[in-house]
């Protein structure tokens, strides 16, 4: 059995450069509503906006050895994913390893547990998306995987796929898929900006999408 | 079975004005400490603060269809209150309705799920009031009532009640008791200003109020 | 049985102030990761920082009544610790009391459930850390316990003990390793240092701690 | 202000006894997929299954004072539906409670928050559905309500409604649509029984129902 | 630093039996509603009863190399009680273990968090009380400490003092106080006794012990 | 875009049966602790037991028009597996759906939500595991995928995996490991059979395993 895969899948940077005028919302839409973490992984300052390539990490709870591997493999505008257990008493992350993933130029990093030392990381400006905040330390006793298909909560993250992460959450976009999802969100943000614009003038949604229509199919009986 | 009432009771806008300028706190304690919202309901930003008179709205969890039919009868200081389960992984509400509320001068949205676009909410300063945020989309496919009494966690919310939220949470008034509800609580705040004033000059609370007979009677033993 | 204990050890205001130039991670790690409270417990706003000495306060959950007997009793730098449940739904501490607290000097509250008046706190600066914000308010029917042994989670709190926060959460130090204690943060702090800028520089932690030992002893099989 | 209603509307107790003859879920679906409590809520022993008329409770959390109350007015077939908040660390029914409701002829009761002594209570076979069970106990100093219209997360429950529990959760029914519910919940099991019996004979639900139809207008695309 | 004690006070056996004769919740009534830890940690099956003293383990979450240490210094009649975070993750306990605990003559066993083998266990009738059920191994990598002043939720556990659960939860007695509290439950039991009696012959407990003063007091209004 | 694929890779009933004779908890462990869904995934009574292979269903939450699909196209021995988020309050699964599941001879269901008819389905014996029960309904309305690799929680399901439950909950083995994990599993229950003996022979697991030395190894300090 292997642990440790060394290399990913690496898109273009312009590619990375080019999702971060979308947002993670639109993206999901744009491929069909999928792709988006559990709703309870946040920036840890409003405002944080994340965006690279998947580097993924599969850990055992409050252990955080395989994420130091994970790090010490990372290049520019990489990602680090990680499943560590919906518990978020042990914070695997701190300021030291915020430290080298900016020194590698990362684009941030995204756990389904929680990190330490939030002021300092906040400060730094190094984007971390976690599900909590935790002053407790952890073990370096047990094996995980880096780099193999992850789950995240109904999600499968595979090693290269685009991450992007933003006020809302976090969503990935499968690599295969990647230009037409771009494509996609960024024909949707036009239209939604006509319909703002028209809604803005006093029309409403339910006139502009004719949602009337789906009321009555729905036998919807509405009285003054 | 009626889904929908285009009509509530409307306040005047003066109403809504004068409770501009009292907290939610001070109007739960001030009605009999009653009114108050689920604690899991929030503001998107801190600071935000949310009055007006209620429109109803119950939704299946993960629909949003009856949500956009109740935005598209609202008028000015009018507020969504929406009860749709205790479910925040999905956002029923984004930056294109917060559009439309803005459009119509809408007093703010509260919801018991989730929403999303939470960025340019903020930025437009539309004030909404949830328990979660949530990349994830809505179905529109269920029917569920608009402008019915609704209860939202222990409080029966009607059509035309008076909303209140501040960094605290929301607060609920019914329009029958506004006028009263206003008054003591201005007296309130008058009371406690008073009170701090005491404690600023080195009382306290313990003696201000007396509670060292409370204690006596509860057999309390104390000991240096 | 006795209820109320009205004096604590106090240790001397100096070595409350020495104790503001550490983090609570690294203090928790310091004394061997011991001391962290439950991670639920979050200053109200970000940035907020508390230290002083431990008052305990046991209360009977949605209840007062010893709260404020406790913070009668407080003087400069000290710290209500107190445990009223991990009840979300009432906040036991407000506007009035904080008030209180800041004509006394003292360093700060901690509480295991919830406050409110969070906007008129954040104004006066006070540091507060909860694990919740409830608009609902409290009886004053229940006895508890004022300065004596409390559990907090898996921590022991002692009246006297030196306690800490800030955003990372709130870790509690033992009065008497309190000296040790700090010596080693400030030991730790410095080592740290010295790591970050060999990462800075390039290294990675993997290397620099040798952390591809304790790989090969767990059997890690690694690829290209 | 008024606290306590005396009375309630009260059915027959031959409408409470033909609806002992439905599920919970059915009556549900029945009814237009309403009146569902919080699944939360569940039988304090697998099998427990209760029926009768509300009389409802609104009361503090941890304070049972009005529970206390609302028991000594209830009749045979009466069920207490009590919101006592979202807190499960008081137990604020016991045996000695339940005593009395079986000496009253009681149907149940329903309760929002935690019961104790459930050994006991099972022993003697009432029917208790509760969030939790919680050795503490509670305190007898604040005000609510009985026998006003009462909200229970998203239900609105009024005096005299029909409930019904089962293993699945409880169900509220408006007392005006009884019998028009009970009807089309028989109505609904017959159906469902000649449903069942076509599976048995290997067709699918897919086939029965004709969800072929609904999946191709979705958009489904299927291969082998 | 000490991490383990190797001996607690041992109350008689007798003083154990004694104790199997009341009921957890009465316990804690007749201890002035003190010492019942958190009601989410339950028996494994319903019915399972847990009478000894307390061998104290404060341990890492998801590691069970400290428990493995308590049990092997266990005697009979003894409980180990671990405090491993509230993380339901991981099974620090499981059928090997319970192997050794029944050949020890153990009363039983507590948790915070996790155990695993469920049905061996309860086929081997050992009482266990936990937090949750989970599949998943834990590690034997970092210490904790055993013996020590424990703290369980807002619970302080000393070594030596008596542990009792049952289907309510558990609930703990400081070993000095314990046949005083023995003897006032026993006294609580006579007394429940005949308040049942009366009720059972039609009394209410509202008449039984006066609430109708209570609420007066309160200032509760009452309409028919 | 594909959302629906027909057949799934089947072993031979075979080694479903042999499967039969190991715990959940055994193969996690024996497959090098991988594999265990969430805990909160839970027999729906106790003792059930559940074998077969995986169909895999990633549906919308409240929807559930691609699990009738999916069990359409199950045969004997077939479990079908679904993420439909972590949303208990709707009952995607019932008595009907049950009906047609024995009809076809599955071999059980797992889902991250809830299902209901739970007392019809107990009566039946269906092997049902879930994270609750709800009494509420689904819509239909909805797109999701049938036969994909899908992710639970922190583990990656793939279509014709073994999925085995018990009272621990579930755990999932990839099909190309199937017999190596059987047989280390047999292996591993020959072993703690030994073990067992020996610890009821008077030994405790700490010597049999040689903790000591690990104790030591960590820095153990113990005093009497």
């Amino acid at each position: 059995m292997v642990h440790v895969r060394k290399n990913i899948p690496r898109c273009s940077d312009d590619l990375i450069e080019r999702f971060r005028s979308v947002s993670a919302a639109t993206v999901h839409e744009a491929m069909g509503r999928r792709g988006a973490l559990d709703c309870a992984i946040k920036p840890l300052a409003p405002g944080m906006k994340l965006c690279g390539r998947a580097i993924t990490v599969s850990a055992h709870p409050a252990d955080n050895v395989m994420l130091i591997r994970a790090i010490s493999l990372a290049r520019k505008n990489d990602v680090v994913v990680m499943n560590a257990g919906s518990i978020l008493h042990a914070g695997s992350f701190g300021e030291v390893l915020a430290c080298e993933c900016e020194a590698r130029g990362m684009g941030g990093l995204v756990t389904s547990g929680s990190v330490r030392d939030s002021e300092g990381i906040c400060r730094m400006g190094f984007p971390v998306f976690s599900a909590g905040v935790s002053i407790r330390g952890t073990a370096k006793a047990m094996l995980g995987q880096v780099n193999f298909p992850l789950a995240m909560g109904d999600v499968v993250v595979n090693p290269g796929d685009i991450v992007l992460g933003d006020d809302d959450g976090v969503v990935v976009v499968p690599l295969a898929e990647a230009e037409d999802v771009l494509e996609a969100s960024l024909a949707r943000n036009a239209k939604e900006a006509q319909v703002m614009e028209r809604l803005r003038a006093g029309e409403s949604l339910y006139d502009v999408y004719g949602y009337a229509a789906v009321l009555e199919r729905l036998g919807c009986v509405e009285e003054d």
